[in-house]
């Protein structure tokens, strides 16, 4: 392929329309993943309780909006201003959960039609990380820190509200924090942000903006399909263990280990003391 | 009675002064909910933690519009701007809670007097939902779905913030979830706020609007009124059933159990294949 | 002392410029909090989930803000535009959690170092009181309870968000409320936040504004050290007590159990009935 003719295609995608195609493959998946984290009792809770199951499918369709704006001090609802998105929503939620014969379900759990419509979902997600990092960067030109959250949470806001989530549908389960196991979406939107901010804030990367933000939509995609079809869940773990081993402790946790063990005890002896 | 006559009675209702007379019956019923949902333990709680009872208190008087203003981005502790109504909060609850002999609880629970803050209590209700569909649709003239939410929450706030105004005194209960099953409250808010809307924002409603508002008020009044006397709790529930049965799987459940049981099992069979 | 030099150290006082000292001291102090809070099994928690741990040290750090913030309507995450106050905050959480042989955290430990940065953290805490109040004031320029509450929430927000920080850590602890049990720091900000609401919104107080200032610098940095070197831990649980008796019921509770005992069993038994 030459060369401009592939920058030509950067910048149709980063031109996409999401509307309404994207958004009813994210919407269908999101309510997927509602009925999968039910479990087996998903067909009987959805029986029970419709608006808890409706409201916690709202939750996770517009949850990147919502904490971001949240946290930004914007209105938290502004997300729901727009009716057919509402709409589109909550026809994917009716479909998944109340079709005759579970059709909707069946259907939408055939592999094909995920495999679709998750590349899609990438793709907005990667949208969704970018408008993040760039809306972050107007309300803060210098503040870093703030649009690699803002992205990321823009990016994979299910997996942080998924606590509450699951509160709504009376479910309290404080052990199952993002922030303590980080799943693969989330770092993969930490880095997209933190590639978006260095391509805006600073001249370290010289390819055209096009290409980085279409680079990092097959990155996306092509993880989230490999996951699918392979079953490979996180290729950040060699490059994890790593910097952990380098920065926080691991080597030399070993090495003292190795070498008499004294300063390891003395440190426990420390917090013993502390507790008596 | 005449119409014209009725029509002026309506006009009354609708601009009425909700200070400082209904601001007293909100407060005294908000303090006397905190107490029965303390249980028997409340009047030693009251004794050991009164820091944590006021702060529970005042969570429930001003729930609805803080609440509201959260989800809006506006400041939440707005409401708390007036000092007369704080002060107002803050007595009920001294009265409720600690007055020589529990005389102030033995009064305000006295059905009479219950009855007559009750029915106050459901005219101010009408108001804040009229007020929070109106003030959300001066936002966003267009989001239907917003304003029902932010009537909602504003007359039925309470309902809502039941498991932090409980975390707030250190009980933690996650499946006392209002989303879970909805109180009559909340849905005659749903109702109302629908109501409202279709007055704010279609021509489907000719009546004039002080019309539209006292019937509503009468409708919370009533409905309030015969759960107290008669013990009535819940109208909604056969229109609910319904409604289920149609939209909600109920009727399709019920034929496919009858002709062969072979669709439910089928989807059984997905749930569980997905969990092995 | 002269009472003209010690206007000018008050004077001197008020003006301190909390960039970087400071700052490195409140960072070290609520790393070490982070630390203590995991107890003994906090060595092996920062090895394992670092992301969990960084986070939570940084709510602890910028909690104040945050949740001030937050109630008042403006943008939460903007504590963290200041890219060098997370970095001190980071290096702070670095050098407590991971430094070879544990020697930073064994440091930060020694009591010397540890009076120096908790008298430090104290000044801070003054100004931050200061600012939340003078803040308030502004927004609503007659609501001295939400002065208050900004005052105390500046002041000492980790206490309050103490919950949330255990929560990214995956630690569920709903009775440890603040509120049920405010701690001596709450206490002595709520104390604080109204000393500060009646210099500024009245004539009670008539020394310069400096002076009232210094004063409570003063208070605090003393209690601190006293709790730190004596283990006084809370001066005021007798004024506490004396006024639960006067207002809460307290002494009305004893007069009823000595003449006949007769109203509190009445109590009992509407609460019992009720129950029924």
């Amino acid at each position: 392929m030459d060369p401009e003719s592939f920058l030509e295609i950067s910048n149709q995608v980063t031109k996409l329309k999401m509307y309404p195609y994207f958004d009813i493959a994210h919407s269908v998946l999101c309510a997927l993943a509602v009925r999968e984290d039910l479990g087996p009792g998903g067909h009987a809770f959805s029986r029970k309780h419709p608006l808890s199951c409706w409201l916690s499918t709202m939750l996770v369709v517009f949850a990147g909006g919502m904490v971001a704006n949240g946290l930004l001090g914007e209105p938290m609802l502004a997300p729901l201003k727009n009716n057919q998105q509402i709409l589109i929503a909550t026809l994917a939620w009716y479909i998944v959960f109340y079709t005759p014969g579970d059709i909707g379900y069946k259907i939408s759990k055939f592999l094909p039609v995920k495999l679709v419509f998750s590349a899609m979902k990438e793709v907005y997600r990667c949208k969704k990380v970018y408008d993040g990092v760039s809306h972050a960067a107007k309300l803060y030109p210098a503040a870093y820190f703030i649009m690699i959250i803002i992205g990321t949470l823009k990016g994979n806001g299910a997996g942080f509200t998924k606590l509450f989530e699951r509160l709504i549908r009376g479910v309290w389960t404080p052990t199952a924090m993002e922030f303590m196991q980080p799943s693969f979406p989330t770092k993969a939107c930490i880095v997209a942000s933190i590639i978006f901010v260095l391509d805006l804030k600073t001249d370290l990367i010289s390819a055209p903006h096009a290409l980085v933000y279409f680079g990092i939509v097959i990155f996306f995609v092509y993880f989230k399909l490999s996951s699918l079809l392979l079953g490979i869940h996180d290729p950040f773990i060699p490059f994890e263990n790593l910097f952990s081993a380098v920065f926080f402790g691991g080597l030399w946790d070993s090495i003292s280990k190795v070498f008499g063990q004294r300063s390891i005890k003395e440190g426990e002896k420390v917090d013993t003391k502390k507790k008596d």
